[in-house]
């Protein structure tokens, strides 16, 4: 047996530390196991047990037996039939102590992930929890005895894993939330269960990913996130991988936007991602808002450069320098670039897919007038695009308005806002900002853009330019998941789907000829391309060796709108069994009038899902002029609107004050008191504010405007 | 006077050190002042004199007069009318001596742009040649005296100037080459002048680039990049800023070639810009031929990052370890993802816009295959996507073929090619690459990507993934303008034409009235209007306050395909005059069915670009089998093609003494001996090699196939 101090070095040898090592008294039972950590004072606050479960699948008398080696979190459920199917072996049992004790010399309340090593590896096959794989929770490990326990994250846990692969033996990633759906499908070999398969399924996946939008929403995101297929976790922390299944949103997105901003005039360029240290840092007011956040490259193969080149994290500076050099005359206004590129912000917050995220992609746009008036008009017309982009391509309702001075963008005049709401955790969010830079940046101190002013006759006077930046980012894509997913997975706006109909053959049991099989696949592939012709987006899932129950959760999950079923009764009747993802309501479409039908069918739930959401919005908006009423509201997950003073010192008060809430904190949110989100352009939406009377909720100084505050991303 | 050294010192406190100071026999003119400092061994071998002009205006008599400095190149035309009057001041005269002895203490013969300090730069207009802003190259500049003189960059020598700006005093940036065309127009003033325009400037133009592209191909390309508005230069060096009108040529290719791969079934993802160094170094030959150019983030904000991440050069080694955790089954494949990106690439070498710069644009695909043969069709389809993009999109030949084993990807299989060709430095251009990787980067050492085989019964067999990379960049817009562009400028083929047709008022001259120009203007955006219905990209340019001769040369420098002038003879006559940009040629065309014209006259001219491109690739791919010739026919602006024995040793050899020309060698680029640039396909072009008996050229061993040799970018 090894000894705690033998285990932490060859741990060290892998460049792991655990981020504890606790002694404590000896615990056999996993529950016994847990209060004994959390009785002692040396263990991390938050941690899960890791369960270390040895089968021993059924082999021919004679052979040497290879033990199944079963790692995974305390509450995964590991169904020890379906694992085996999956990795081809035959009924395992849970091995009993001899086994155990030949194998590893230890008893099965002292096993732990770290019995495997480069001996014992090849002797076994092991299977891996893939929920550990990236995630960085620590993980409590026994140290081969029931009385000490190591910590580690579940990176580190699973790199000492994966170390020990061999030419031969590799480590088995198992999805046990996967294969819990899959699990019947594996099972469809066996006829005589066939029958029931789909009733099975539809129960069993009430709780595909995992874990409920109400009661752990942060895990929750992230689980629909990567069942769906959007993104993947990324070797560099801070940083995912856009699938397909995400990526092709942001491609609608563009693809619309693009064609707005092209008839404005606005034409699309590149700009280098470097810039300079001189160049970045010309703004102070603009460089103090993101240095904090700025990567810099400092080194090329193997040589230093001579001074660091920052990786932008937005271009203004960059780019105005040329701004500077191509107007020469009025006859070069408006100038009206754009660009879709990334930009990196190295934020040392919790990192969360498309909402904080240390590269993101985005568009930005940057424009110069000849006058404010242009200016400004140029301002609300893209910020229009921007509710536009939410509202009617996401389905999510957002309000426009203008930043209090505090929050607007750093260096610029003002900055105009849509902001949404996410109604599960109560939060503001910032979905996507349009700022007039005024002549901040434009004036000579500063990048020194300017034209002889065309109206003065001596041809003398200059007219220093007006400018704008405007942006809107994939966190577009993180808002929509979390307004409109559910328990099932996400729900896509038909319009930013990229498979908007799925056509899933049904009705196929044992005794369907294969004739019969062909005639009920074609049709669907017949359906799909008769919906194409229509403009649909349209797929017909044959996949052979998957239960239409399988694919009805596959499907799901990923949030593809309308789901139609087509079955022999379908065929016989000419009709297909529709099925809406938003709100499960099923109905039968007569096959005659299907590229009717179903276009109408999809603006009806992307209208429904937009409706839903917004009267969400609305009742949880609330009109506040009592401050009493201000936190038990935010605590209740509303935001609030206050007449407000517009006082940068109220509100720094307001937030302050807004913290106070015996509610427990979401380490993820970042912010717990209310920020001033935005002043709503839409001022009639509330009781009218009289000048001198209407007080404001905060400070009981005379109130300006209607204020939206809230919680916030 | 100042002294040479209090001159180096005053520099020296800007960080500007001048790249050699050195003494010589005193000289009064510029061509004895050129031959002293050629006659000094201290002097650099290349290098322009700068020219220091000062000129009074008129003033009223009373009034401090305010001398107009002029620093431009010793070649540069300095027009002194145009100057003035692009300043707004009247009638300059040189100046006097005792005008200079006031402000400057100097004489005509010793004076410099050093002479402008803070003192002298608010007394004076200083205008500056635009040519000298971003020049590497060095000027002469004489040290306050006839018998002394500095050499700095043209780039220190403006940041000296641009350092002196004040408030009130800001440095004039004159483009003198635009102002000789925009001349006439600041002339039209003078109605007398006026009818006479155009002829003139058609003359005057003949040079618009200001370099002929056969005497100095590398100032020609970079002056018609800039001229046509395509690219800026940029504050990080080697980084180019691409304008709307080169990344418009870039869009047109995304769409295309989008819309290709998407009906193969390849879907667009992305990708994190950073690579953690674990991950990048993973394949030795693959980083081995990477590592010098990587670009390291090792600090973010004020911290040091614990590790340095690379930004990507490549994604390979960034993608697949994610390509191992997707890929479980034979189901999941192919897996064929694309994304659009940046790539960035630390050269050292001299940068050239589009074909060698730090960061570029580009598409990567990487895919991943079941079988050889699957992986191995796939790198031919994509290569001829490849193929298509540069000979229907960008009427640019190319040769499609294999690389040697030298030359392939570092890390691959093999490497397949299309290979084109710049007549004018007579070399050879890799255009695209697409590779197979086989299973390099799937064995187990590497990312262990594999299937159950779904041929083994047993179900225990692995199948390894085949899997392919393939990449297309923006220097296919560098390869088009080099092999299209002539001494007007860029010339577009009409199919990556954002305009294809500009629309030009004619005719009128003072005698017009307010009306008979309406009607022009009018008839040109309705011709415009009419076009674009009928799908061409038309623009009608009814600027005010230039000439048509301005706009044509305008129009030309930017490569337009087809120019339509409208005047009131075509109006009478209902037709219009059509200008070829490519050969010239003008002809009406009645507007009657302008609609059907046009569109067939711009598929003329897209097919006649191609074919005079790939006449002229033709008449210069040499074929030889005597090694004599093989030199010649190099120094001749030729590529050849030779039997060839395919061994890396003779390739080697080939190169080595290839590079042995008598011609002086072009430092940007970067290779003066031959390389392989591929093995064509189509081996059917040249006499049939007879196994055994047709040797190689180069090394008299047996010939395999027939190869592609080249100088080469």
């Amino acid at each position: 047996m090894a000894s705690l101090e033998s285990i932490t070095q060859s741990l060290s040898g892998l460049s792991i530390t655990p981020a504890a090592t606790v002694s404590h008294t000896a615990a056999s039972s996993p529950q016994a196991w847990r209060e004994a950590l959390e009785a002692s004072s040396s263990a991390p606050k938050s941690f899960e047990l890791i369960k270390t479960l040895v089968y021993k699948p059924k082999t021919a008398k004679t052979a040497t037996p290879v033990p199944l080696v079963v790692i995974a979190r305390e509450n995964t459920d590991v169904i020890s039939g379906s694992v085996a199917k999956k990795l081809n072996l035959k009924e395992p049992r849970l091995a009993a102590g001899d086994l155990l004790t030949e194998f590893f010399s230890l008893d099965k309340n002292s096993l732990s992930p770290l019995v495997l090593n480069a001996e014992t590896f090849p002797k076994v096959i092991t299977a891996v929890d893939s929920t550990i794989e990236e995630s960085t929770s620590l993980f409590a490990v026994r140290a081969h005895a029931t009385d000490a326990t190591l910590f580690l994250s579940g990176r580190d846990l699973f790199a000492y894993l994966k170390r020990l692969e061999t030419k031969d033996t590799i480590l088995k990633i198992i999805d046990f939330e996967a294969l819990k759906t899959e699990a019947p499908a594996l099972a469809a070999a066996t006829p005589a269960k066939k029958e029931k398969e789909d009733a099975k399924i539809e129960g069993s996946v009430q709780i595909a990913v995992g874990v409920k939008k109400e009661v752990d929403f942060a895990t929750w995101y992230t689980s629909v996130l990567t069942k769906a297929d959007m993104i993947d976790y990324y070797s560099v922390s801070g940083c995912y991988i856009l699938k397909p299944w995400s990526y092709s949103i942001w491609e609608i997105i563009q693809d619309w936007f693009n064609s707005k901003i092209k008839e404005m005039g606005v034409q699309n360029a590149y700009f280098p991602m470097f810039v300079s240290q001189k160049v970045l840092e010309r703004e102070k007011d603009h460089i103090e808002g993101f240095s904090p956040e700025v990567a810099w490259v400092t080194r090329a193969g193997s040589s230093d450069l001579e001074e660091p080149i920052a990786i932008r994290p937005t271009s203004e500076t960059a780019m105005y320098p040329y701004y500077a050099k191509w107007i020469h005359s009025h006859r070069d206004l408006p100038l009206k670039l754009n660009q879709w590129n990334s930009v990196v912000r190295w934020e040392f917050k919790n990192p969360q897919p498309f909402l904080r995220t240390r590269e993101f992609l985005w568009q930005e746009g940057h424009t110069a007038h000849l006058t404010k008036p242009e200016a400004d008009a140029e301002v609300l017309e893209i910020l229009d695009l921007y509710r536009r982009v939410y509202e009617e391509l996401l389905a999510v309702p957002v309000i426009p308005g203008v930043k209090s001075e505090k929050e607007k963008f750093a260096g610029g005049l003002y900055t105009t806002t849509v902001e949404g709401f996410i109604p599960t955790s109560g939060r503001g969010i910032q979905a996507a900002t349009s700022h007039c830079l005024g002549q901040n940046f434009s004036r000579p101190e500063m990048f020194n853009i300017f034209v002889e002013d065309p109206n003065d006759p001596t041809r003398q006077g200059k007219t220093y330019v007006w400018q704008n930046s405007w942006g809107l980012s994939t966190r577009t894509i993180g808002v929509m998941v979390m307004v409109h997913g559910d328990n099932q997975g996400l729900v896509l706006p038909p319009r930013v789907a990229s498979v908007q109909v799925v056509i899933i053959p049904c009705g196929i049991t044992v005794k369907t000829t294969d004739e019969g099989r062909k005639t009920i696949n074609d049709k669907c592939e017949e359906l799909a391309s008769e919906l194409k012709k229509a403009g649909v987006k349209a797929k017909a899932d044959i996949r052979d060796g998957y239960t239409p129950g399988f694919k009805f959760n596959d499907w799901e999950q990923k949030g593809v709108p309308l789901r139609l079923e087509i079955g022999p009764a379908d065929i016989a009747k000419q009709q297909t069994l529709s099925a809406r993802r938003d709100t499960g309501v099923k109905s039968p479409l007569p096959l005659a009038d299907i590229t009717k039908s179903v276009p109408a069918l999809l603006e009806t739930i992307q209208e429904d899902m937009f409706k839903r959401a917004q009267d969400t919005y609305n009742s949880r908006l609330k009109e506040i002029t009592n401050w009493d009423d201000v936190v038990p509201a935010l605590d209740n997950k509303c935001v609030v609107v206050l007449p407000w003073c517009e006082e940068e010192a109220c509100e720094d008060d307001i937030k302050e004050r807004s913290g106070r809430s015996s509610e427990p904190q979401d380490e993820r949110a970042p912010s717990a008191g209310a920020k001033s989100l935005c002043i709503p352009f839409d001022q009639s939406r509330w009781t009218p504010i009289e000048p001198g009377k209407t007080k404001c909720t905060a400070c009981g100084k005379d109130a300006k405007r209607w204020t939206l505050f809230g919680r916030s991303y």
